[in-house]
């Protein structure tokens, strides 16, 4: 790891919304940001191996990918369009079936690929196969929130939470420090009180975190409120689930007394919005998530119900989609949405040193290039970013102080290998 | 102009569903496609001067953008988050108002070299200064249909009037026939019945259509009430404005009985979903318009309510929108997006001759380079396009036969004049 000075960029700390400092600089050794900011920001002692030139580009925090399924981009476009129950039953489970852990981990391959190029430095992930997970972003240079995704009912419940533990022990700090691991129960509706307080037992154990599905669909609600008669939300609190950190994941279906749950516990809330969208699962409160005090970031889903996992693209639909829904042109201003992509999403993973580009932090930062046509004039740098910029803008990619993609290249990853292995991965798979 | 063969691209005719040519090939003379389909489509002796390799790409019909306003492009960014009538009172009527002739011709330039690099091929705008923007389309070689915009009061109603017949008089048919032209009145609120009338009797003596924004907010649904006790669209129908070829912008409120009429009259609908979302002013209803046989395409409105002028992300934001607003995850599947980004837009703007790809039409088509991460492994090559391409992935344009974009490089532009131009124009206007 180099010692790397970053001239002449304009430098979005995101620590406060004015923290914009034309033709700024950042200075990173080792694995960390040694000054961030306006000119002379960098001490005159530092030395640097490698000088990058950001001028003409904006240099801020990568994105933080709160709720994804990176071995599920195998499934891009393999079903779309089509009502929840049938798409589950007939198209992803018999397909997630037949899926061997070298799928996963080519599935899992491109799924960081993807991520880099679009600026994302780290993800929170749940699902299967999670070895095969970990080696890919153990290989990719990206950063990570791994979770063994467990259903709480069946043969494989048991197995599910043995191999979520062996998670934690192998993977933890692993990469450099890039790898962290939580307990990934997938959903109340999946998983019983009694198997959720195990969870809960072996997390306080582990000191881990746990990532779970929240209130996503009317059908949710229903269910639980039928076997309980309370709320997802209700039903987690009571059984003090949320005295533990917890990612909780689209959040969609909530009662005013769901919302003062979740912002009075510290909840981390992964928004999904295209996937909400797509899925036709419902809208988010977000406005009022946010009011209450809650803390909020943006998250994928897997590719099966996005497509992509392009950050920029969330973060616009996320502004979009929630002036619509409250009729206020005014409601979820573009520093908002790039607050919940950045340094909002780094505290729903738990993760207090990256998201924000301040000495001391970790060096995940993205140049993303602004010499586009889309991005002329520069009347609003922030509102570019959030209405006007796509994920190809990003130049740049430093994970960890590591240089992961350079002028549109990714360095730790065989770009051509990785397309076609997820290609035949997937083909066989589906048939074809 | 040449003769082109493009080969070993997956064609897509978009002249229906299943119109998908794996290996396919598209012949090109002069301006017109001579065949487009499966390998073996072309006639055998049919000479090229200029072979494109379209492997890993999909050739499809270019995108049509049914509304915008190309030289507001200069106020990109320059005012967001704000209330309606505070964003134009306060913000982009005083920019407006110190706009010259050459800011329009840089903000009209930046638009088309943006839209040309994101796959439009097509687009119908409407404003003032058209000379520029005229100008700025014979440069660039996109194709467009033109509107002087006009506001029906006021010591400007006349010479807007005067304009808009110059307009048709001096541009329709030239640059080679990539110019059609229209008639601008603004809105149903800010033009009288009168002077919609007098427009009427020029757009017949022209022979020209006319392109109106139409039920675009609540607040023109009650003032139009309060003024004629009718919908907007009762208001146009009762002075016969439907029964010349319309283009009408937004018509997001709609009454059942506005539907019919849309529908029976053939109006020509621009669904501007992005800016709708943006500004807050509602969700037309698309896939009633479309159940009733309304013919329905694609804009982006100006860049100052989008922030960009991408036409994929137009069809991502439709498809998304409408399943949400319906709760349907059937809602507008993506081949209904693309058609209205197409295939139908082409009949909105009442152009038969582009839209598709097929023997006789115009050559206006796009190379869109798969070979991504994003768009692998390929499933489904029309849900890759809506859902999970970008428009950076678009290789090649060809307008007309002329081939105006190439591996991504803009032959008819000089792109980095463009932009600086229209920042200087941008910082001028905005006093900066
Ligand atoms: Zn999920
Ligand atoms: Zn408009």
């Amino acid at each position: 790891m180099a010692r790397i000075l970053i001239k002449g960029a304009t430098v979005l700390t995101m620590e406060k919304h004015d923290a914009v400092f034309h033709n700024g600089e950042v200075a990173i050794a080792g694995d960390s940001i040694i000054a961030a900011g306006p000119q002379g920001c960098v001490p005159k002692n530092f030395i640097a191996e490698h000088v990058i030139d950001g001028s003409g580009m904006v240099a801020m925090p990568g994105f933080i990918n709160c709720h994804t399924h990176a071995s599920m981009t195998l499934l891009r476009s393999y079903a779309d369009d089509l009502p929840l129950m049938k798409w589950l039953n007939e198209k992803i489970w018999p397909l997630e079936a037949k899926l061997q852990p070298e799928d996963c981990y080519w599935g899992a391959m491109l799924c960081c690929l993807e991520m880099i190029k679009s600026g994302t430095t780290t993800f929170a992930d749940m699902y299967f196969e999670m070895d095969e997970v970990a080696l890919a972003v153990e290989e990719s240079g990206i950063r990570a929130c791994l979770a063994r995704g467990m259903v709480g009912a069946g043969p494989a419940a048991e197995r599910a939470i043995e191999e979520n533990v062996k998670l934690v022990k192998d993977w933890s700090g692993r990469a450099d420090g890039r790898i962290t691991t939580m307990f990934g129960p997938h959903a109340p509706y999946t998983c019983p009180p009694d198997y959720l307080k195990r969870v809960m037992t072996l997390a306080e154990k582990y000191d881990a975190g746990i990532h779970i599905h929240v209130a996503e669909t009317q059908d949710e609600i229903r269910q639980i409120e039928e076997k309980y008669g309370m709320t997802p939300v209700q039903l987690l609190d009571s059984i003090g689930l949320f005295d533990l950190p917890v990612l909780a994941a689209h959040c969609v279906h909530l009662k005013q007394e769901d919302i003062a749950v979740l912002a009075a516990k510290k909840v981390g809330v992964a928004h999904c919005p295209a996937s909400n969208m797509k899925l036709a699962s419902g809208i988010a409160p977000v406005t009022e998530l946010l009011k209450a005090g809650a803390i909020v970031g943006l998250g994928t889903d897997g590719a099966a119900s996005n497509n992509n996992l392009d950050m920029m693209e969330e973060m616009r639909i996320a502004s979009l989609l929630h002036k619509i829904a409250t009729g206020d042109p005014m409601a979820m201003p573009s520093f908002k949405s790039l607050q919940m992509a950045t340094s909002n999403g780094a505290r729903v993973l738990g993760l207090g040193d990256v998201g924000m580009l301040k000495p001391g932090m970790k060096a995940d930062l993205i140049l993303v290039d602004f010499q586009r046509p889309h991005l002329y004039p520069q009347h609003d740098l922030i509102a570019h970013l959030v209405y006007a910029a796509q994920s190809a803008d990003v130049d740049t990619v430093i994970i960890n102080g590591e240089v992961v993609m350079e002028d549109r290249l990714v360095l730790t990853i065989d770009e051509e290998e990785v397309m076609s292995r997820a290609q035949e991965s997937a083909f066989r798979l589906a048939g074809r």
